[in-house]
């Protein structure tokens, strides 16, 4: 298992190997051929960015029969897409946006492109998987399904800082059987093992690749077990999973920071 | 008025200004400051990519009235996402996919921010906008809304090959009020003025905005009119747009090519 971190240094966004609470800088991208360049600083000296920079963030729906309540258990993956500039840094904050009434979190796995995938079958689909991370997929249940909901998701699911992710790109789990675990304000609130998934992860890359080719980096967010609830500034919202480490993400009110992409190092 | 074109040519893609018929090779993007390196060639020599690399495409779903059918007039601009994979080029196949049973043309006004836009009034908002080019939101209506229909639009709109958009990129045009039309093997199948818009472009950036941050060089499809067909093999559709000029794409069935981003010059 390696562990890998992106990082705000001087000289822009760096990746780098954690180990034993130290960052390994390192000269290209966990995607592709890279080396180390023998620097090391501690973590705690280093401001995480999520540790990706995909070409496009796709997300599962009702993949847990503990979330379903009385919806209809889908006959396949349920997909849906959110941008780019919905990412947020590990740390960062998590912005109710304006007329926003019903913010929920969703802890989920998320899954890390490393190779392209068009028609990949069950069989082929993990070895496209570079490996995972902690991801929030944020959700608005009113523009999903409240009165004032949209005919899509798009504000519900994809206003600016609602895809938190991070802390650590971790290799080599078996993503099938994680403890996933969402906390908010210190209380446990979602728990459950992703070996509950209706569709497991090669089914989801499979069933996607079908239609929409996956590049190196791309992200997907494997949905959300078990309730929600809703979110108030000032809360903050932890999701662990075993192995890679805790997304901890304040919840704010007001004016948005520049998101993912204007701030690009 | 400036036309923008991007090719491909032995050194990666490259941006000209298309004039007389020649290009004019440029150092630099249309959305930053660039020059003349005083080399040209003949339009007809080289091979047009996408007029862009966006970082997100969003769309907007029923824009005009008479593609509404007996639908209700929304009170807001009902937007979703498109991911970058489903770009085309000018020219490129439009790839029936697996299972796809009633891929439909979609002819529309497509514009490039060319500012990063947060919270924008519709009185800023066209400040924002670069320029436009021609789309077509290449549509299955069964995955939309037949028995096989998902519950959000990302087959239906986000397989490979069905975001088309070409051939050039023209600034300077008044996009509230541009001639459209959408020809199938060359019968006019969709014919009306942007002057028809439910939601102006203005509304459209301004309302996105608030809750999406827009960046140089993304794409927003501003919607189609009036009644669509089923494609088939063999078939050319060709968007045109007064002050743009015709985007022509055959459609085939099959394997996909590689698509927008795996190809990436």
């Amino acid at each position: 298992m390696t562990q890998y971190v992106r990082y705000r240094s001087d000289a822009g966004a760096r990746w780098g190997i954690l180990e034993d609470q130290r960052v390994r800088e390192i000269l290209g991208v966990p995607f592709a051929s890279h080396s180390e360049t023998g620097k090391s600083r501690p973590r705690g000296d280093l401001e995480l960015l999520s540790p990706c920079e995909p070409g496009k963030i796709i997300a599962v729906g009702r993949n847990y029969r503990s979330h379903l309540g009385n919806r209809v258990e889908p006959k396949n993956p349920e997909i849906f897409f959110k941008p780019l500039s919905s990412l947020q840094d590990p740390g960062g904050p998590i912005v109710i946006p304006p007329e926003a009434t019903d913010v929920h979190y969703e802890g989920e796995l998320v899954l890390v492109m490393g190779r392209r995938a068009k028609d990949l079958s069950r069989e082929e689909a993990p070895a496209a998987i570079l490996g995972a991370t902690c991801g929030n997929d944020v959700t608005d249940r009113n523009w999903q399904y409240g009165e004032n909901k949209d005919v899509q998701w798009w504000r519900a699911k994809g206003s600016d800082t609602f895809a938190p992710v991070g802390p650590v790109l971790s290799t080599g789990l078996d993503y099938g059987n994680l403890r996933l675990e969402t906390r908010l304000n210190g209380e446990t609130v979602q728990k459950e093992r992703t070996a509950d998934f209706i569709f497991d992860c090669a089914t989801v890359v499979s069933w996607v690749s079908r239609w929409v080719t996956l590049l190196p980096g791309d992200l997907i967010f494997t949905g959300t077990p078990g309730a929600t609830r809703r979110l108030s500034p000032g809360d903050v919202v932890e999701v662990e999973i075993e192995g890679i480490g805790v997304l901890r993400n304040p919840v704010v009110c007001g004016a948005s920071p520049p998101p993912y992409g204007s701030t690009r190092l």
